[in-house]
């Protein structure tokens, strides 16, 4: 009797369901939502690979239709899950059941530059990328850069705080964010935030909403601080034929105090990816590569450019400085595809975006290693080693090992093209500095990752998560440098936050959000 | 009858609390806490002038004791006052009736500076010009850089998100802290914020405990971002005949995307001041100065310095540039100096911190400028022209209105260092842009601040800030910009932040500190 009872209620729950969204046509114009199947399943997942279907799409065009919207979705408790691009790696814009999925994705407008006080305001639908090429042409700089910046919005980079290679030398998004409107979740907007460089007018809502990953307020408009454009750009690569001396390479460049641009990292595995993806010929018989840049003031770079090479060379480190920007787009176009080339060759992969103080990268990075050979899973490592934020890639897919990483003969940047946009510091030299095969991966002899072996299960899986997290820890870093919580680290966060930071979070959710409405499910753990 | 109860209540009240701030013996050393009166009349005040005498007097020496006494305070119900150095200007460390001061002062280690990884950890009571030449003599940096840098402290720049010349260019307190050890209102201990440059892992709770004023919790420890040390600097003076010519080259100098290391605003009565403070001989003949700095690698700030050298000329201002390290401190010491050379000419002056947009500074200046005549107040502006943070200083005492404003003969730099370390852009050309007496202010016959005449009223000083914050928020401005709220702005708040904001505010702090205890009285506009 109570199965039938239970059928009868979901039956009815879905009855009302169907009917409660449908009046979704009672407070917006028919364009401006959907509940077709097809366009559901579109909106339902994020770079994740977590996929719920929500209930219903909206598009809001104003913050009019986001009031309305919200108002509905509070009046009728519905979840309303706000979504910028979807390029979120962990699920924090995946809706839940019974969600109405809010994409701002039609609130696209830069609304106004204001080049006397170098700032610039946007609707956050407003692709990273595009504003990006807007501000250039115009002389200015707007400094966060996701990989994903020719996709995500920078409402989404709001929401989780987003930083990007540049990080190093110029903060994360919440370094820019000078103003916010938002809608609460019961439809009231708030302003927060000053349009002065400087203000202290009561608490910080604005660096609060910044980073809370869509589960506060729905940001609505932005104010975004600007820089002028740097002068001048020198590129550098340098190849290293072992890792940890890469990361320690890394660590004093930091510790001279020159901050470079960006000071990106790709291992091994990682170059091999890419290789394959993009026709960008990198070097595939070193063990790690440095994509260097500085900026500022040409005689300056000059100089800094000088001291940074000193150093990769002290720890074996060859470097190649780029001639032309078509060859600096090169490289800066394949760094920013290793995710992708990442994925394709292992679509069921975790990355972690893990952090450590930048002098314990060699220890983050040898330790990777070791629980590496300990599970017998392949992690490929790149990112943001400038300020100790490394993208960890546990590839958890059955493959053919081998193929994967025997090295292309002749793979080097300059096989690929010829002499025309690089000048190497040492002409002549190959990026190798050792023979091809003397790696350390292909030594290892127990290739688990061939065709004929099933993948990594996912207790497996969890299990290198979890160590990766408490080695992280263990050297005083973080979690999540830039990704967030969102669903798939909810369960980790104890590991780092104790109850009280965890109390006091959930209690500023409740006061900001009391029906537990707004993206429900992220950030915080699973009640036990 | 009524009245017989009243006094019984109070005397009855009065010798429970003698009691009851006496059984602190129970929780504390002696060395550790006063009750005497004499010391109790030190810690009532801060430079807001308002003083309040607390019941007792608490000097933790590390976190366990702040534990302690606030556990005591929590569970007395007494009310708990943070206090750094007491250089604040908004009353937001005086304590209220019945209240435990609690003076960090003896909390003033450097507890390790990790030079691989930029960063410092300090105790609160820690000043902020110790660590800076502790900083400085190891080849690194830290920016805020307070008036007050040699007497405040770090836990109170914390606490009020303290600004300074340089945050033009470097930001202010909040962009350096990266992690906080501080004890809630019940005496948890939490730990917020990461070691790593990044961190987004649950909301930050780093930048809602900055700049809240003490209201939040105590703060026991801090980790603050350090920098290299600059190459070099640059220090130049411009003088400018017009105070609105000043505003529109500050204007011009940010709008053209440089952004020099300090760039701050005297105008002519600070001048005067300051010159009858200290031996610095600042030319009186003229409008307003400019004290820019740019630092950087030398031969990019000589460029720097040439663009900023022609902008100031566009608009009349005539340049001079320090030509070395001793009359470059001379002059910072004046500036140093600003607050205490107004206070000595006008002890009651009211100092107010508002900031605007840059490109409406000129619009600022001018309308203080109306503003002090339509009221017959002086007022003296100085402060952090390059951030748009300008210090408005109302001179509400009675003085001799002549005696201040006639320049000495000769009261120019050339005239008190002849020659030494100043080189002139323009050899031999004095400051004096026009004749002496024929400024703005001299030629206000309706001296209104003459001996004879009483000083302005309590409600006419109200009229001018009002006005002077319509003014501000007319111009897309700010109530403050390092100041904060404290006791004396709190009236004011919601001129610039709507209900919403306010509501939500007070939620935080009910979440943090439900029973109320922990410098009450503060940010919040008083229950009407």
């Amino acid at each position: 009797m109570q199965s039938t009872g239970y059928i009868i209620k979901h039956i009815k729950r879905y009855i009302i369901d169907i009917m409660g969204i449908k009046s979704l046509s009672k407070v917006l114009a028919d364009d401006k939502y959907s509940t077709d199947k097809e366009v559901l399943l579109c909106y339902g997942y994020d770079a994740s690979g977590i996929d719920i279907t929500p209930a219903a799409v909206v598009w809001p065009q104003n913050t009019a239709d986001i009031v309305k919207i919200t108002r509905f979705a509070y009046e009728n408790s519905y979840r309303l899950i706000p979504r910028g691009a979807g390029t979120g790696m962990t699920g924090g814009s995946v809706p839940m059941d019974n969600a109405i999925l809010m994409s701002l994705e039609k609130m696209n407008r830069i609304i106004e530059l204001d080049v006397d006080n170098l700032n610039v305001v946007v609707e956050p639908g407003v692709i990273n990328g595009v504003l990006q090429s807007e501000l250039e042409s115009k002389g200015y700089f707007y400094p966060p850069d996701p990989a994903s910046l020719n996709i995500c919005t920078i409402g989404g980079n709001v929401a989780e705080n987003a930083g990007g290679p540049r990080a190093v030398k110029y903060g994360v998004t919440r370094d820019y964010v000078m103003q916010l409107e938002a809608v609460l979740p019961d439809g009231r907007v708030i302003n927060t935030g000053v349009k002065t460089s400087k203000g202290v007018v009561g608490y910080d809502i604005t660096r609060l909403l910044v980073g809370s990953e869509g589960t506060l307020a729905t940001i609505s408009k932005i104010r975004l601080r600007v820089l002028p454009k740097p002068d001048s750009i020198v590129t550098m690569l340098s190849a290293f034929s072992s890792i940890e001396e890469t990361g320690r390479a890394v660590a004093k460049i930091i510790a001279m105090g020159i901050i470079p641009r960006t000071l990106e990292l790709m291992d091994r595995l990682t170059l091999f990816a890419v290789n394959r993806l993009k026709q960008v010929g990198f070097p595939e018989d070193i063990d790690a590569l440095l994509l260097i840049e500085v900026d500022g003031n040409r005689r300056a770079i000059a100089k800094e450019a000088e001291v940074i090479s000193n150093i990769c060379n002290e720890f074996g480190g060859k470097i190649k400085v780029a001639v032309d920007n078509q060859s600096r787009e090169l490289l800066w176009d394949a760094r920013r595809s290793i995710s992708a080339a990442l994925y394709k060759i292992s679509p069921a992969k975790i990355n972690e975006d893990v952090v450590v103080p930048i002098s314990k990268v060699p220890l983050l990075l040898m330790g990777i290693e070791r629980l590496s050979e300990k599970h017998d899973i392949p992690i490929a490592c790149f990112g943001h080693a400038g300020d100790g934020n490394i993208h960890v890639n546990i590839m958890t897919d059955k493959k053919d090992r081998e193929s994967l990483y025997k090295p292309e003969p002749g793979a080097s940047w300059s096989a690929k093209e010829p002499g025309a946009t690089w000048s190497g510091k040492e002409p002549g030299a190959s990026w190798s500095g050792k023979e091809p095969g003397a790696s350390r991966r292909i030594k290892e002899p127990e290739a688990s990752w061939s065709a004929k072996e099933p993948g990594a299960s996912w207790s497996a899986k969890e299990a290198v998560v979890r160590e990766l997290f408490e080695l992280t820890l263990s050297l005083g870093g973080t979690l999540s440098g830039e990704h967030g919580i969102g669903l798939t680290k909810a369960r980790y966060i104890d590991m780092e936050l104790d109850m009280i930071n965890i109390d006091l979070m959930k209690g500023i959710k409740n006061l900001f959000d009391p029906k537990n409405i707004l993206n429900p499910g992220k950030i915080f753990p699973p009640d036990k």
